[in-house]
């Protein structure tokens, strides 16, 4: 690490990420954190290297996953293993999976003997579902428990987020109920939890998707939520924190999804990687273009062939300047394609965001199509009406050109809005990603379909309304 | 309400918006508040006058907006007056700024002297502001408290929410730290707060944007936030659900800005609030292009004209078949719009999220465009060279096309990508919100640009390429 690596870490720990200014070495293991994914390798090692285990294990758990990837391999096993003895079991199976198969083994045989199992446990679940965010760190006491063992519990918890409440299991671990840290306060030391806790509880499956734990966390306004497996055992907690995390990713994805980039954070990403991911999308779109480009020239030459002569007459200035004719028509396809590509967006939009907060119900489409097939009407008409009437207005002594780009822009429209609406539910159906439609594959998909309107229409408008110069 | 209407009330409340199947008269607040959404007006009455004034404070205020605006006026004054006085004074401050100005005056007239005092405080702040959406239920003690005062203020506190710390505050009021519960059971009952709390409390200021508290939350992983005035007051706190709320609301107002439509929730909106909102945003692509054609047409005119005329030569298969070359030309237009459109919006989407979490600094643009550029640079020359082969080997017979289309292709990437890095900065600068730019203002000016670009491209490298058919 050179001079100017170290001013840049100076810089950075200093000015650029820290909330608050605080006195040297009091830094939060959040700005830490955040401070290392913007340095080199060797500043990294500096940086963990400056800082006691306890500091190192939550500035390593608080990193993100690209750091953690980065950093894991590079301690030593004997620090390795002290930093994971730490963490929380959740927290340290996250790190752990970042590292080689063989290592994996070494370094969960050196952790201390439950901690080592509980992260163990944790690592068979798969990383996107409940049990794979759950820490297995909480806070249960059976039924006959009295509110004086809970609250010794509670103080006795290795747990180190905040916590409000207990959770009460019967003999065999099921999870029966739950009572708040405010009823054990209030009520007589003595009495047993069973008699008034709260049996409501909200849990998630162990094998659930973890959007599924963010989606009820948000809808109930719950500051953790139980997990617990087919049986009913409870197996760990997912605090919010967590879950904010996961409705941020939630986001973020759609978000990257819709703009063709399959990378969540591409910031944190090589150039390599954030071009690998693009690369499929912009794909979709380059060879659907281009065999567009020919299939519209196999048409044209076709079908189109004796129409098309027509109506380039009729659309001309000069009688039979075919090459005016085509500029003319080439100068609205911007108009028609953009026009047909923002409905679409929007309505695509508004489905991927109605399925994520739960506004849309992703098996219901003709509860929406109405609506939006009516905006998308309206929209066309209104559009329709103005931008043909200008092209007639502009363009004067070409009688068909106002009326094809007018006629044409509500069709494309129309089609954009349909396929805007119902792509996202096909693709729930066929469970891919609602988002992935939404993005560049639509987007190519009602360019194209506008432009073989703009052609569709103009053709055969010309003919039916006599518009044709002969 | 017919029999339809209660039929799908039922339908509604049994089976479709459940979580789990409970016994009659026991679904949760939330599921029904969820369920009134799906109701008209008559059926929502019916459905609150079912309900114990209890039960029908927190549905009414787990409620969306705009039911909550459709029955407060509704409801009796007498039976609004009992339903606020249940409410936190958070909820109850959102519910009366729905009301009409005569009427808000009366209820808060109408409610137990303190709560009302606090919904009044709490509607002097910014809706958007960190005092907008705190709470004043807070559970503080001086510094020369008890662990023992502690934790019987905690059992005696209003407060419904699950809470897991206890703020301290000097004798002035100021906030000065914090301690846990866990801490509070730990520790011999006779100690003083101040002798044990933390004094590195993060807080967000009454009139900071709700934004940064969430912000702050998540960075931090914290379960609630003290909101101070100027002074260092105590004023309220944020839990943990409310920044819920507002992440996942900046995320559909993110996505919905750049869809082009100001409205976030469209699914609770009637479809000419619908239209409304998305007016705006279409009148500018549809004038946007209108113009553009105009222009375009200008230009080849006036400038264009005698390079045209040898360019329209040169990718004719017969020499001096203009409507022929015209059409080749017109053929590529989508893949050229196309592929600038998909990389200038993956830019600016990743910009626009990276603000949002952090991941991009918004007052340093030269650290993302650097690589931003890069990408866009081998993803133009790769799909430029793909592309302009695949044009010359299907059309041998017309020499300049390939090259035509392959040059400039990636001049129109380069171009939107820088573009599309850009623009959300500076709208951050001049404090536009960049998602707003990010939609279809940008998608239009890149298509545009991509749009003369290709031609200028054409024009240009045709001459100096020597590749004009004389």
């Amino acid at each position: 690490m050179d001079r100017a690596e170290i001013d840049k870490l100076i810089e950075t720990l200093e000015q650029g990420q820290l909330h608050d200014s605080l006195p040297a070495g009091q830094a939060r293991s959040e700005d830490i954190a955040q401070a290392l994914g913007a340095l080199d390798e060797d500043a990294r090692d500096l940086v963990l290297g400056l800082l006691d285990d306890t500091k190192a294990a939550e500035v390593l758990a608080a990193s993100d996953e690209n750091v953690q990837e980065d950093m894991a391999p590079r301690l030593t096993r004997e620090r390795l293993v002290r930093l994971l003895d730490e963490m929380d079991p959740d927290d340290a199976a996250d790190i752990v999976a970042h590292l080689p198969e063989d290592a994996q083994a070494t370094v969960l045989a050196g952790l201390e003997r439950e901690h080592g199992n509980e992260v163990r446990q944790l690592q068979r679940y798969e990383p996107e579902s409940a049990g794979g965010v759950m820490t297995t760190d909480v806070v249960a006491v059976e039924t006959s428990a009295t509110a004086r063992d809970a609250l010794m519990h509670v103080g006795a918890a290795d747990q180190p987020e905040v916590i409000g409440t207990v959770f009460v299991v019967d003999v065999g671990g099921r999870l029966v109920g739950v009572v708040s840290l405010k009823d054990l306060l209030t009520t007589d030391l003595e009495t047993t939890v069973g008699g008034f806790m709260d049996t409501d509880v909200i849990s998630v499956g162990v094998d659930e998707d973890q959007e599924e734990a963010a989606r009820l966390v948000d809808h109930y306004g719950l500051t953790s939520i139980p997990v617990v497996d087919a049986a009913g055992h409870l197996k760990g907690v997912i605090t919010v924190d967590d879950i904010i995390d996961v409705l941020e990713e939630e986001a973020s994805e759609d978000m990257m999804r819709m703009a063709g980039t399959a990378v969540t954070h591409p910031m944190t990403e090589t150039v390599m990687a954030r071009l690998r991911a693009r690369a499929p999308w912009l794909s979709i779109t380059l060879f659907g273009t281009f065999l567009a480009g020919l299939l519209l020239e196999f048409i044209e030459r076709t079908w189109f062939a004796s129409q098309v002569d027509q109506l380039v007459r009729s659309v001309a200035d000069v009688g039979g300047d075919k090459a005016t004719a085509y500029k003319m028509l080439l100068y609205y396809i911007p108009l028609i394609g953009g026009m047909a590509g923002n409905v679409g967006t929007q309505s695509s939009t508004i489905m991927v965001r109605g399925f994520a907060t739960g506004e849309v119900d992703p098996t219901r489409p003709r509860r929406v199509l109405g609506d939006e097939m009516l905006l998308a009407l309206m929209i066309g008409v209104a559009s329709g009406a103005i931008v043909g009437v200008l092209v007639g207005m502009t363009h004067p002594t070409m009688a068909g050109l106002g009326v094809i780009v007018g006629a044409a822009l509500p069709c494309a429209i129309l089609c954009a809005a349909a396929a805007g609406t119902l792509v996202p539910f096909a693709c729930h159906k066929i469970q891919v990603d609602p988002a992935y439609a939404a993005g560049p594959f639509l987007l190519t998909l009602n360019d194209l379909a506008a432009y073989v309107i703009y052609f569709w229409v103009a053709v055969t408008l010309m003919g039916s309304l006599g518009l044709v110069v002969p």
